[in-house]
């Protein structure tokens, strides 16, 4: 962060100077991931300013990173030649991405830009459903044929390698661009250079398809480790490579959707500031509604108690422990197994085993509480009736509140729904009139009312 | 899943019918992180087979994929031979990792089995401190100097490569192993055969030192999109580097703990179903019995009210709903937060910003839940006084729930204490007493009861 300022400091001090040369010679030494930060203390010219001093490899690296905003406004200013020399040098991936974000009126300058061909490409990948393999994939990627010698393969890199993202794998396909192998950059350097591909390809090699879920694909990526990751079509012909760090922004944007998920809020594809107060509360309130309206009904439920708890006024004290108690259990278990099933640590076949499993955890976690319960009923009020009712029903609703954590979850996975609503929520309003007909009920048969 | 079925039988099928040859040669088909799967079908002996037909690199390399448990089963039952075939194969990192879970018998035997200059290196890593830079590093890194040519680094990186964890970056130190440059495989392949690596490296390299969180080089790694960051110690001198497959495994570990955190849960490293009964009780009473302690609170709260929801029992009714609407809204915001604290989307600084906006949202969300609450008690009780205590008491819970949502996570942060403990349950609980006292009062002014 600190070096950040001095950088910012450095930068504008330039630009103010008119220090030119010296500016862009500053510039080369900053990280190109550094840039946005430094964007941020900028206004609009002195940013165009440094992006016309950059090479064109690099403004277009950088111009990938910054937010859509500050990109459309730069788009809006440049030149029609400055916008072809940035989007010549972007990978398709990116390109693609930054379409994705821009009105109608930029999309179109864009693709005006873009020849042919990649116009194609371009439009391809934009049909690839959303979270698709295909949506996040790149079409850049070093192809190479079996009956190359290794010599041959490091004259095709060194002459198509500098506009491929990646050079640690090279893809072999046959005349139908069907993928038959893959080859790791370590394996051609370590190779003799006469060698044919075909001897030092690995045939086994993991593909996805285009249409397959990105979240599967980041599964790959954890299992296998690899850097990058082919996606071929029905035929089984190679269209596109899903690089690591792209695999990574997808793990962290599916987290933070399970997250958000998961505390009752419509998933936001925007950082937090940069969401509106009212798309915030939009993302919130729906869930919000739903959950008061269930909420009513254990509400309603405790009116039909009303000559319970005139008799016996104590028991409205205990509502709250009970309800909470219930839905913390709750958010316990269907947290556990909402996380297992998306690490595929717990699979739905599994479903009696983590049934069984929590149930045996809930009668011992149920008995702690209900004995601490129980000591601190006796010293305050003396009264065993009342330590039993509470300690039954604590034990009653422990067990099943596990179980619905554990029930709900697997059962949205089944029915091929997000397991994450599943979650603390709506299983807290399930539990809580649960729990309060529980208690109410034992009072009753125990304490005769 | 189900290639892995068929994989296991015929396995199974070629050992039983000892077509030794056969199986070697079918083995090299599968790829090395399928087998934990297929072992799991295998008894302890038919795995022994396999693993003494699998050739050194390719034994440990599966090795480290291998579950605890089998890794020290196996282990027992290896030679001394073969045990410093499988550790004299491994990297560096690896070694620790299994080291660290083994009992201190298996470790001797392991110790005894690497030679007196890795002991040492093995020794170091193990005392840097858990979850930090240094614990998830590898030493066997490429190391050039700068006055190489390219030609000569090629040279160097056939004759060390196969030893080390990855070629796709190289490091230029100089003669007291300080770092001073990185070099992608890239350039070195599109470079002239006799360019100084001086003038080719990147010296602008994004180091971590040893001691450095582990969760920070994550946080590198998404936004530099590296496949490997050099670790540096306090002299500047590169000690080793990690690996984007790593950082992966540390990106999804650190997340199922906040998960497990943010749930009420004293998080765990082992899988579910790994866990025993016990464990998990362990790892879940604790909060369950503070939790339960703190909302006792909001019980002896309501019993002061007593003569308040004697006078009027229909305010019982509205109990559950406030204080499930307030823990909702609670935990909604507290995510958003402890969510955007992690990924650096929301910082210390921004406090106010965030608290201004969520206070907004919740006035927009209040009234919404307040007018949808109002409408009905009016169409069920008619009761204008009950619909004006319930709506005021919604807007003020849920502005209030969402204050403590955004300054408990931050304050956590400030205090340097994990925000994720400042989660859903505890802020439901907090939620639930104040909720409770602000409704009786409410209730007991206008009713004037």
């Amino acid at each position: 962060m600190l070096e950040n300022k001095l950088e910012v400091e450095e930068v504008v001090n330039l630009i103010e100077n008119k220090k030119i040369n010296e500016l862009k010679k500053y510039l080369e030494r900053i990280n190109g991931a550094d840039f946005p930060t430094i964007f941020e203390e900028l206004d609009e010219e002195d940013i165009l300013v440094v992006f016309r001093l950059l090479n064109k490899e690099r403004a277009a690296e950088i111009f990938t990173e910054l937010d859509s905003d500050l990109q459309e406004k730069l788009i809006n200013s440049f030149s029609d030649v400055e916008l072809k020399n940035v989007v010549d040098k972007l990978f398709m991936d990116d390109t693609v991405d930054i379409i994705e974000e821009m009105p109608s009126n930029v999309v179109k300058r864009i693709l005006r830009s873009v020849d042919e061909k990649d116009r194609k490409v371009i439009n391809e990948i934009l049909n690839y459903p959303e979270d698709s393999a295909g949506s996040i994939m790149t079409t850049e990627f070093i192809d190479l044929k079996e009956e190359m010698n290794v010599a041959e393969a490091f004259e095709k890199i060194k002459k198509i390698g500098l506009k491929k993202e990646t050079v640690y794998n090279s893809y072999i396909l046959d005349k139908n661009r069907k993928l038959i192998g893959v080859i790791d950059i370590k394996d051609l350097l370590l190779a003799d250079r006469n060698q044919k591909l075909k001897e030092i390809m690995d045939t086994n090699v993991i593909t996805v398809t285009t249409h397959d879920d990105r979240e599967d694909v980041t599964k790959i990526f954890d299992k296998y480790d690899y850097v990058a990751l082919p996606v071929v079509d029905k035929e089984g012909r190679l269209v596109g490579i899903v690089t690591v760090d792209d695999a990574i922004d997808v793990i962290m944007e599916e987290t933070s959707e399970d997250f958000e998920k998961m505390a009752a809020m419509q998933p936001n594809e925007d950082e937090y500031f940069k969401t509106s107060v009212f798309t915030h509360a939009k993302n919130r309130i729906l869930w919000l509604l739903i959950l008061m309206i269930s909420s009513m009904l254990t509400g309603s439920i405790i009116t039909n108690y009303e000559t319970a708890f005139a008799a016996v006024p104590i028991l409205v004290a205990f509502i709250p422990m009970l309800m909470d108690t219930g839905g913390n259990c709750g958010s316990q278990t269907s947290t556990l197994i909402i996380r297992g099933l998306a690490t595929d640590e717990i699979k739905l076949k599994d479903f009696f085993k983590a049934l069984w499993k929590e149930i045996r955890v809930a009668l011992v976690v149920g008995l702690i509480l209900s004995l601490a319960n129980g000591v601190r009923i006796l010293l305050q009020y003396h009264d065993i009736k009342l330590a039993t009712v509470v300690g039954l029903t604590l034990v009653a609703t422990v067990v099943m509140s596990k179980c619905f954590g554990c029930i709900l979850p697997m059962l949205a996975k089944k029915l091929k729904l997000d397991p994450a609503i599943m979650a603390a929520p709506l299983i807290t309003t399930i539990v809580d009139t649960c729990s309060v007909l529980i208690f109410f009920n034992i009072a009753v048969a125990i304490m005769h009312i």
